[in-house]
């Protein structure tokens, strides 16, 4: 690569990361350092613990060495300003590549192999990865250095069949050209045609991901399980994949069993539901916040069990002493305001109010309180008498958990209060006493409303 | 899967076609038939000649035996108006496939495998082919056997690993399993995904066929290249194997090579051109016959080499003594409609005449020619004097090579003429001599339009 890369009249960095993994290592980044020079070309030398690495980190020698290299590379380019990170994979690396992944059972994103030009890649978003000897065979490059007079530095390493990727290489590949002689060319075709696949399917993934994407968070992503499940099947894979991969950037593989388990959970759980998913992730079914029309919406969090779901999308007071002039509004955190107007009574209205669809809008009687009225939290000992509970109440938290009321966002719930006495609990019910009647003298329209959104959304 | 479906109160039709392939043949139809008949099951037996077929269509034993027997199953499920063709393929046969389509280097519509209900499917665009055993393995299904004392017909020649499928099972599959013992479960999911992207891919595709296919004829489809050439090349690939798919039903796997010669074509080659295909196409590249506006449109026709392209489209006169009345109309067959209108000479009209874009509509003088007009193909000995060309003429048949006028279009192409003056040349060009000038007194407008299709258009 490099003596191809001159001679077309490039001048590219010469850089290497010595692994430190075999005794040879450091008279190879000594013949590297020799190469560059050879040609008058800047050169630069890393050196990494792979070894170390993979212990701390738990991933295999390849794993680890395959990250700090890259790492080193990225690092280089970007100092240098770079226009590319040329690394020279061969059409035999591809092949064992394609082979790997169809022995763990990929899908599309695994079986398309490596692409001659990848950006954005794992390593940046501005600087592209480029395997320029992608199309070209093992035996045509060794040719070629016969040819030029380059001697290869040969990696002894490549021989010992420990390694699952020399296993391929030098066991796997022989017996399946007893299948097909011509079984290399086949697979290195098979990943170019999904290569074209996979964009088709990644540009309809990137529209859909707009679409169902609700909310964002440190440890956690909320989908619309309404809008995921519009979706063809296929696109439903590839979109729980990259909420997956969003949390857990360094799980390489995420497996079949992974999707299969939310799409299950997605067509089976009724909100609100909770279940483990994998690598420390869980799925959580609840309420949509937003959802105004009492349509019966919910949100799928995908999030790690550490983390804490978000509750900057629900309505929530903080503040204590706070009050709802009438008519008047009053702003609450997150966008949302509510608002008290006095509205004339009448029978339509009555019929409204019962016929009324948003969890959000409510009318009521004050004909027999005077206020003063206030927006506040839940306090120990709140008791609340729901509509058509005509000789009980009940305790406010086992209302809220009645009516499923995602738990994290019950302790700062908006209520609607004189004194003692709730009125309105946005979003789910008012008081039994303040129910319009026919004789209401006056009634008044309460609604809570997000007028903005200043909290943690994408 | 007959005992299954026994039990759970369905009462099929058993049909055998006996394939006369083994010894044991007919004891085995005789075994299917008393089991039926146990069951109290209508049956129905056919029985075709397997090798002869093999032979006669150039095809592999098991080949012929599929084409043979599916054809078989889905006659007898017409006649009785079944509701689906229901098989037996298991969870391994779907492996065994993955793995066949896999070596052969295929595409995701040979990875994706079977599926669990096929329709429409290469037999019946009305009956399904249904698999409901293919999530079930062979060892279960034989656990189930043994349960209920069911005693299977063993294929002996599924032993015999000199066919290609067995040698899968029997040796590759084992030695796999050495490299991931979840080999088999690996391949069936990737199958089932990749039908997810496959489905995703086969809609885009569905919608962007009817934008590209521009006319079909017997043993031949025009696709428009500019349509083709504005989807991404994922879809590109489909939409061609697609047509070669409507023109060759008997090939299985189109090859990558023939996508790729396609592709090629597209991108680098200049109308008119032409160039060989596989299994007796071609590739013939000519201009839009309804390119009004002149931009360069084409048409990419993949055709059989037999196959005579149709000129419906194109503008075309078979009578002879068809006079122009001027003013006045003619109609041409396939919608086409020639006019001829009296209009003001002016600086202006020629001005419009030199910046015409449209082929088909041109302004020529009549100062000197009293007519009569005729509308007519060439006649032996015609010569035309282009315009721009003052001093001479050249053959008429030698003007249309020049102008690539499509060579199957030429014989009937329709001249304006006066005797054996050619005023035009319907969407190239009109005679120098009847060029408007300063001083024209008697200027007529002539346009060919098609109104209305009566051709061969899809």
């Amino acid at each position: 690569l490099l003596d191809a890369l001159q001679a077309l009249g490039f001048s590219p960095v010469v850089a290497h990361l010595n692994h430190q993994l075999r005794p040879e290592a450091e008279e190879e980044a000594e013949k590297v350092r020799k190469f560059a020079e050879g040609y008058g070309l800047p050169h630069v030398e890393g050196r990494e613990d792979v070894q170390g690495f993979s212990r701390r980190e738990g991933l295999s020698i390849e794993e680890a060495g395959r990250n700090l290299r890259y790492r080193f590379l990225f690092e280089q380019a970007e100092l240098r300003n770079a226009s590319g990170v040329l690394v020279a994979h061969t059409a035999d690396d591809q092949v064992e590549t394609v082979l790997m992944h169809l022995l763990r059972g990929a899908g599309l994103s695994g079986l398309k192999g490596m692409q001659f030009r990848t950006l954005p890649n794992a390593w940046s978003g501005e600087i592209p990865l480029i395997r320029p000897l992608l199309g070209v065979w093992r035996t045509e490059v060794l040719a070629y250095c016969l040819e030029r007079g380059l001697e290869p530095v040969f990696d002894v390493s490549n021989l010992d069949s420990t390694y699952y990727r020399n296993r391929l290489r030098h066991e796997l590949i022989p017996y399946l050209e007893q299948f097909n002689p011509g079984v290399k060319e086949s697979f290195w075709r098979m990943a170019k045609v999904l290569q074209g696949d996979y964009e088709v399917i990644e540009r309809q993934v990137e529209a859909a991901w707009e679409a169902i994407l609700v909310q964002a968070a440190p440890g956690s992503v909320a989908l619309s399980p309404e809008a995921l499940l519009k979706e063809p099947v296929g696109i439903q894979r590839h979109l729980i994949r990259r909420a997956i991969a969003r949390l857990r950037p360094g799980l390489r593989d995420i497996g079949f069993e992974a999707i299969e388990k939310v799409l299950d959970f997605l067509n089976t759980a009724r909100s609100p539901a909770q279940a483990d998913l994998v690598a420390g992730l869980r799925l959580v079914l609840e309420k949509d916040p937003d959802d105004r029309a009492g349509e019966g919406k919910d949100r799928l969090w995908i999030a790690a069990w550490e983390a804490e779901l978000p509750a900057g999308d629900w309505p929530q007071v903080r503040e204590t002493g706070l009050s709802l002039p009438v008519p008047g509004r009053l702003k609450l955190p997150g966008g949302w305001e509510l608002e008290a107007r006095d509205v004339p009574p009448s029978e339509d209205l009555q019929e409204r109010a019962r016929e009324n669809p948003d969890p959000y809008q409510a009318w009521v009687s004050l004909d027999s309180s005077p206020g003063p009225f206030e927006v506040r939290a839940r306090q120990p000992g709140d008791r609340f008498q729901p509509l058509g509970f005509s000789d009980r109440s009940l305790k406010i938290s086992d209302f809220m958990i009645n009516q499923k009321l995602p738990r994290r966002a019950r302790r700062h719930w908006p209520l609607v209060a004189e004194g003692d006495q709730i009125l309105w609990v946005p979003g789910y019910q008012i008081g039994h006493p303040y129910r319009l009647t026919p004789g209401t003298r006056r009634a008044v329209s309460l609604s809570l409303k997000r007028t903005g959104r200043d909290g943690d959304l994408d």
